[in-house]
């Protein structure tokens, strides 16, 4: 939304539509240039649109004139984003462009974590008194929006220590009498939210309740500011893609994918992939103890990577299931029983239909010609089924539970990621895999040493 | 929201947070009992804000006056969401509890998909024309207000055949003065949807343009309804948690994970299984080729899991990272050649760092006592290296490159899954992993057969 009324448009001026289009591909010069271009009304919707890394971006390259300019289209708490992704020296002398009313508004939000409802909330909200009519707030608040204010679908009335005392809708406040003062036609039961109530938090608020905007009190109960839906967008985005980066096996990027850098990539990547390995390396600790077996029949050796990436499977698949739902409050950890259950049945069931499958491709398809395997291919099929079902339901197992319990030790369930899960279900998987071929080929091959 | 301007508290209610908080625990019946003991005020929030799905149950288990009060309650959008939810035959009888105008909103709006603009937006909004002035504007809100209508930040300016030819922010409108017209108060360049646009594009168009509401228009130009950023909200998180199913390899639940019955994950679930298990067998072609090997020196073996699993892990992060930043719209297909640098290098790297590692343990650690062994310790460890590098690399390739070629093909680049992408890399990893170890150990080991 633009500050000014009537639209202004400069025929020479760059469509904003074209740089939006071809931004991601043009470097920070290019994108300056491109900026400079824009007409006034685009160039301000444009940069108010900005991620605030490209706000940045922008900001860092411009004069101290467009600088300030353009710091000042922001919002206060856009301002306090941009300014606390700046250096602390750097600060100062963007403050120094606001007056005295808003630098105060804007100071206030830089003690705010970004991250919780003070650092999301805008400082600017209607607001009425309780003893005034409808007729005097609608005169009330169009003095309000004269002087910059956004009027946000509610007004809320605040005593004289700013404390909250009700929430009027504008429809509420359009169709009251005149002469209905506020305290009659308020809402009491406001749902609001604590400035230091965390974003997830906030944003499971409005899902809850359905609003479009929040207000954010302090531990005092006064009115600081309101949580607008549309910064609950941008949070619920953000989280999600944090939760998938993490699933994928990586450290959240925190950026756009295209402009991460080799050096950032390896920061985000290696190390996961490194503890990983590391892990895995007691896979062929585990695979060294049946080592004689395979040298007896080196055969057996054949089936590893397909047994154990059933159980990496099914147990991705449970992960991310159980991670998505704990994100979204549909499960807690007290429900670990119920998944637990949940699971056991399922990995049951799809590890018996995976090892009758994987059963009967060992007796009718391959290797059936060879005259030393006919003597035992029933056992070696009978060792495949056992084996399937038992990697198949461990993996759903610990995919189901480790996410739950992560959470429980205070971790985040997201780092249950689907590589992490495969590497824990592979150690279990050769053991699960040799030990079954042991015991069923005990049956039809001479014992070891 | 509510519709009563006084709210009204009954000592005897259940109070509604009890509710909430046990709501995913109770059954349908217990739901609907609990739902009863509600205030009136109450029952209506808490309504508002269920799940369609939800909202769904309780409907099927009450009575039918029950059955039209709360209906009643939706706004015309989410009463047709319910309806659509509804077999065909139940639909009449509840329609008919609307008055003419509001039974053909909601009529109207069930012609859309669900997951389309026209399917999202309210079509009552705040209209006004181009030669009311502002008083006379405000005073037909008040009018509008007074009908039922929901105030959202902007009033909309029509002209008689309903095209929308600007807007107006509630903030202009009150700022401007009393006898300004509204020709001359609107912004004309309107961000607007087309009311069959995908969901996910009017997301995107909410996040590029920083707006809380959106107006639809149909291929005529007239305004249909307004899309508000409150909807865009569920959307986001609906097409987050698809996309985080497809990516642990599973069909979208679309459902809580809770709620969905064995029977239901199974039709969820197996499918992706079976198809990478019969996937998967081909890793016992690719081995059996190598047998001969494995006879020769099993020790071999030993490392196949850590090879493969190296690819895997890779696999999955890299297409991850692209399935999320395709789906937030930062990686287009016309990227690949960017990404594909990218991973080059990333894997390369990361290759690079998890073969020296796997180099290092062959040969300081493990299993150097033996005497065999040590004549060819050196070569085995070169066969870990180069294989460790070209695995790594492939499964990073493959796991950029996959959902993009998938989007290419019109297909969700999401079922680029973490198990499809271990499955595929571990193919090819064995083939990378013998022939680097033969390639190797031809200079060690006597010649095969």
């Amino acid at each position: 939304m633009t500050d000014s009324a009537e639209p202004q448009h400069d025929p020479a001026a760059l469509p904003v539509d074209d740089l939006r289009d071809a931004w991601r591909l043009l470097d920070a010069a290019e994108r300056l240039d491109g900026f400079r271009l824009l007409g006034r009304e685009d160039a301000q919707d444009f940069f108010v649109g900005l991620h605030t890394t490209d706000q940045l971006q922008l900001i860092e390259l411009s004069s101290p004139a467009e600088r300030r300019n353009w710091t000042r289209m922001l919002a206060p708490d856009d301002a306090a984003d941009l300014l606390q992704a700046l250096p602390e020296e750097q600060r100062a002398p963007l403050l120094g462009i606001y007056d005295e009313a808003t630098r105060r508004e804007v100071t206030s939000l830089l003690a705010y974590r970004e991250d919780v409802a003070g650092g999301l909330m805008n400082p600017r909200f209607a607001r009425v008194r309780p003893e005034m009519t409808a007729d005097e707030s609608i005169l009330y608040l169009r003095r309000q929006a004269n002087e910059g204010l956004e009027l946000y679908t509610y007004a809320y009335v605040l005593d004289r220590e700013q404390r909250l005392l009700g929430v009027v809708s504008f429809r509420d406040l359009f169709r009251a009498k005149a002469q209905a003062p506020m305290r009659e036609v308020m809402k009491t039961d406001v749902v609001r939210v604590h400035d230091e109530m965390d974003q997830e938090a906030v944003g499971r608020t409005f899902a809850e309740h359905d609003l479009v905007a929040l207000p954010v009190v302090d531990a005092s109960g006064r009115m600081k500011g309101v949580v607008t839906v549309d910064d609950i967008v941008d949070v619920v985005q953000e989280e999600a893609t944090e939760d998938i980066h993490k699933i994928g096996g990586s450290v959240a990027l925190d950026a756009p994918y295209l402009e991460v850098g080799l050096l950032g990539m390896l920061r985000k990547r290696l190390g996961w992939l490194l503890v990983l390995f590391l892990a895995q390396m007691l896979t062929v600790v585990a695979m060294s103890y049946f080592q004689a077996r395979i040298d007896q029949l080196s055969l057996l050796s054949l089936f590893v990577p397909l047994i154990l990436s059933s159980g990496g499977n099914s147990g991705s698949q449970a992960s991310t299931l159980v991670i998505r739902a704990m994100s979204l409050g549909e499960v807690r950890p007290s429900d670990w029983k119920r998944v637990f259950l949940n699971e056991l049945a399922t990995g049951l069931t799809m590890g018996l239909v995976l090892g009758v499958i994987g059963f009967t491709r060992v007796l009718s398809i391959w290797p059936g010609n060879e005259q030393q395997f006919a003597s035992f291919s029933w056992h070696l099929a009978g060792a495949i089924l056992v084996s399937v079902v038992g990697v198949v339901l461990w993996g759903t197992l610990i995919g189901s539970m480790l996410p739950i319990v992560l959470r429980r030790l205070g971790l985040d369930p997201a780092s249950a990621s689907a590589p992490l899960v495969a590497t824990l279900s592979d150690v279990t998987g050769i053991v699960v895999y040799f030990s079954a071929v042991s015991w069923f080929l005990s049956r039809a091959l001479p014992p070891l040493g």
